[in-house]
């Protein structure tokens, strides 16, 4: 597949008329072909008025027809091949196993909502039969489900080409529910996007779907990005990106004269709790398996784990040490792009002015590389100093240094809302653990015990979301089958004729639901 | 019981410092004793202070000491007895009838919440097993649950003193999320809201819960209600009234340093639509079922029809006509204060300056009486005049006479959001009315036929909410058991050893709930 450095507004393959976005390989800086020329508001317009006229239709396909869409998607994508990997390479500087893990996860995703879409359980269909008889008033016959909201925007992460991006969790889920989706390219890997939209707009015209279900614009943010997000015709927002990107979506959908939902995935420093039994009989393990956490994909992932708590004495010294052994031996690696690269040593200039730097891992031999930084301090001056909280995305992390448990508990209640929060414990740890649960519950979307945080399991239980600013809505997460609740609303109909009811509430239950009937749930 | 002009901290009886409230009873005007002082942000802090201490605790409360806590809530409000009607009929000029059957709504709305709290299903529970040989890597053992947002700030409505107030459906959902409540009572009957307050405190000390479960406060909306939803330890808010006053909460959560989630229910004109088939057998008695839905309870309600549309000749006009004779008939009635009375001549003002009025009521013989009022307008005028949507709370309704179907649609899509949309059909129209369904379900939440809107069943089904301005978040009901979902939110636990994990999530199932166990419903 020649890539055409054009939208996609429907079917239609569009050429635009604002600068020129080239992703840059990080690992050469070389500008790659074709030029993107990004859109101005008349294409977001064209897109949301396709997407408009592709709602009603949409969103009442069957679940299997809907279901069948998601996974045409899944093929269309596989059948891109290695064009997809290689490109997806070159705009990324990751290495292929990861993009292909990444397609894998992409693909597997998208079958998963396929799953959760024919299983029904989203609509929640609740039923009251009417009870004429009823005294003093009669009961009406009440019949509930959930509609989708309406198109939604995504906005691709830089940091998952595949499944954050162009056919990721939001528009997976978004699409599930029954929204067409507009999706703004991410800048970083623009070519990825339009192999990946093609696929999809592939997959929109082989299951015969209105063309207006799927688009894909390029531009800035400022102004595509602003004039999708304030579209009368957009009805919620998905995003997964930087705090600041996130609250300017999240003003520009609440300043519209109808506000929307946002769903933005903003910044997480992940605390990891070191227990004393654990960090007594085991600090060199997991000095290990916290270097390698922390190093993963040079850190570029929104659960890195950038905070290290535990109480201070020769345990936690020994931790310390054997973390700093081991961190001069990680290579520096390619950051996904100049700008991030920068934002990164900015993040670690900012963390040396206020902390303790206790090792680095290897220098940069080549452009855009993160050298791993690991920083120490005490925990009253984590407390006096919120830059010390600040996300920086990337292989930097800090240890604070608690004098108590007592301390432990207020660094942990001073925290922002997170991802995730980990607990290294063992048995003896369990009532000092169980003692700061509650903390951690009002303070992250997920626990782990014994674990790290980065690798997250799309699933049914999954949370990833948490309370602000980790995300913009706490109520809700990114990843896994929940995340279809985001574009949903319920619906009740009062009194109405069978042959008037979605086949969901008919009389007679013709996609065997397990309906809620009358306050008991069907078995 | 005396009542006492003080609010409610806790358990404690506190005197305000600010302006005192007196209630007027609006069938005579006069003021009633005592005073309400009202407090100031600091009497605010008190009451978030307790609320915060109290919700680690309150939820964690197991399914069943939830549950009989909301049926005490219901027998306490019980035991006031004839006190509470009194003085409900003197501070609203309701009827004892309507006070009589609210107060049962509202008991028995805490004793459905009561079930829903201990049927769990609202924790919607999801478990993942491990599955330590999958390849390329293991899958960790992932469970979610639901737990409370946090303290809940809720503003008492004016129109129903009990079933929308201090324990109306916004408490009694936040109490069964297990979140502490703070109440602004609303300044049209704060003898009223201390009757009720004072039962509610007196469940919770039967009850045994921590005292910050439960606070009533008095004052101004600009200096209590901005002061309760900025204050950092609210965590959401449930509103019902204007939508000026929604807006203005609203954006005072958003500006927090942590936005939070408000629940506003604030205006709702009800479109009621005549088709041709249901208009030709039987206008006159579609206009009789019209003026009693329009006049009861003088309008007072958010599901109140002021907005009927049919496609113009004869039929509409025999409705129209049978409507004007039966209003002089309606005698004005009380409304609920002074201020409601004004600003329902406002509105009444308004739109005889933008329509045509057909009929009026019995004009009033007492002070702050409302006089029913019936406009006509033709469908051109309503989509060029955005005065004719605006809400007038009371008996006052527009019908819009469009000149095709095509028009009723072109009006069905200017409409702004709504809690309720009804149909008036018979058996010819289903086409008609399944061509114009589209539309009316992205309009309204609630979807009638051949019924009227006023009246809100308390069920599972029911949706009282809708598109903005109908509330501020469509996602959502303020009415029926799904309202409990409104604070909630999704916490993951990742590898958790059963001494850790919450009762909802053991190993054992020991609360016994209807798990999503690897993608299957257990029966």
């Amino acid at each position: 597949m020649t890539l055409t450095g054009k939208m996609l507004i429907g079917q239609q393959l569009i050429c635009g008329n604002r600068e020129a976005i080239r992703a840059i390989n990080p690992a050469t800086n070389a500008a790659l072909e074709p030029a993107y020329l990004g859109g101005d508001g008349e294409y977001v317009a064209q897109a949301c008025a396709l997407a408009w006229t592709a709602f009603d239709p949409y969103r009442e396909t069957s679940l299997e027809a809907r279901a069948t869409f998601l996974e045409s998607i899944a093929s269309h994508i596989e059948a891109l091949g290695d064009e997809l990997i290689e490109r997806a390479i070159a705009e990324t500087g990751l290495p292929p196993a990861r993009i292909q893990g990444e397609r894998g996860r992409t693909c597997g995703q998208l079958r998963t909502f396929a799953r959760t879409v024919r299983a029904g359980e989203w609509l929640d269909v609740r039923v009251d039969t009417a009870q004429p008889q009823r005294q003093p008033l009669p009961r009406p016959d009440l019949r509930q489900r959930h509609i989708a909201l309406g198109p939604v925007a995504v906005f691709g992460a830089s940091n998952f080409p595949l499944a954050f991006s162009v056919a990721g969790g939001d528009t997976a889920s978004a699409l599930a529910a029954g929204c067409p989706v507009v999706v703004k390219a991410h800048g970083a890997h623009p070519g990825t996007s339009e192999l990946v939209g093609r696929a999809m707009a592939q997959a929109v015209k082989a299951c015969g779907l209105p063309e207006g279900v799927f688009s894909l614009l390029y531009g800035s943010g400022r102004e595509v990005g602003i004039a999708l997000v304030t579209d009368p015709r957009i009805k919620a927002v998905g995003f997964t990106g930087s705090r600041s990107g996130g609250i300017a979506l999240t003003q520009a959908a609440q300043a519209r004269p109808e506000p929307i939902p946002v769903y933005a995935e903003m910044s997480s420093i992940n605390p990891v709790y070191l227990f004393p039994a654990a960090l007594a009989a085991r600090s060199e393990a997991l000095a290990q398996g916290f270097v390698s956490s922390l190093t993963q994909g040079a850190g570029q992932f929104c659960t890195n784990p950038g905070l290290v708590i535990g109480v201070q004495g020769p345990d936690l010294d020994r931790f310390i040490r054997r973390a700093a052994d081991l961190l001069p031996n990680c290579a520096a690696q390619t950051m996904l792009t100049p700008g991030i690269s920068s934002a990164y040593d900015s993040g670690v200039g900012a963390l040396t002015e206020h902390a303790n730097l206790a090792a680095t891992g290897l220098a940069a031999n080549g452009p855009n590389q993160g050298q791993a930084h690991l920083f120490v301090t005490q925990a009253s001056d984590f407390l006096a100093n919120e830059h010390l909280q600040a996300e920086v995305f990337g292989a930097a992390s800090l240890i604070v240094a608690c004098a108590s448990h007592e301390e432990v508990r207020q660094v942990s209640e001073h925290l922002e809302g997170q991802l995730t929060a980990t607990l290294h414990l063992d048995e003896n740890d369990l009532p000092s653990a169980k003692a700061l649960l509650p903390v951690l519950e009002r303070k992250a979307g997920r626990l782990l015990v014994n674990g790290w945080p980065t690798g997250v399991e799309v699933c049914e239980a999954m949370v990833h979301g948490g309370p602000y600013p980790a995300t913009s809505d706490s109520r809700s997460t990114s990843v896994g089958t929940a995340a279809i609740q985001r574009f949903l609303r319920p619906v009740c109909y009062q009194d109405f004729p069978d042959a008037l009811l979605p086949g969901a509430l008919q009389h007679g239950n013709p996609l065997l639901l397990r309906r809620l009937l009358d306050g008991q749930r069907e078995a």
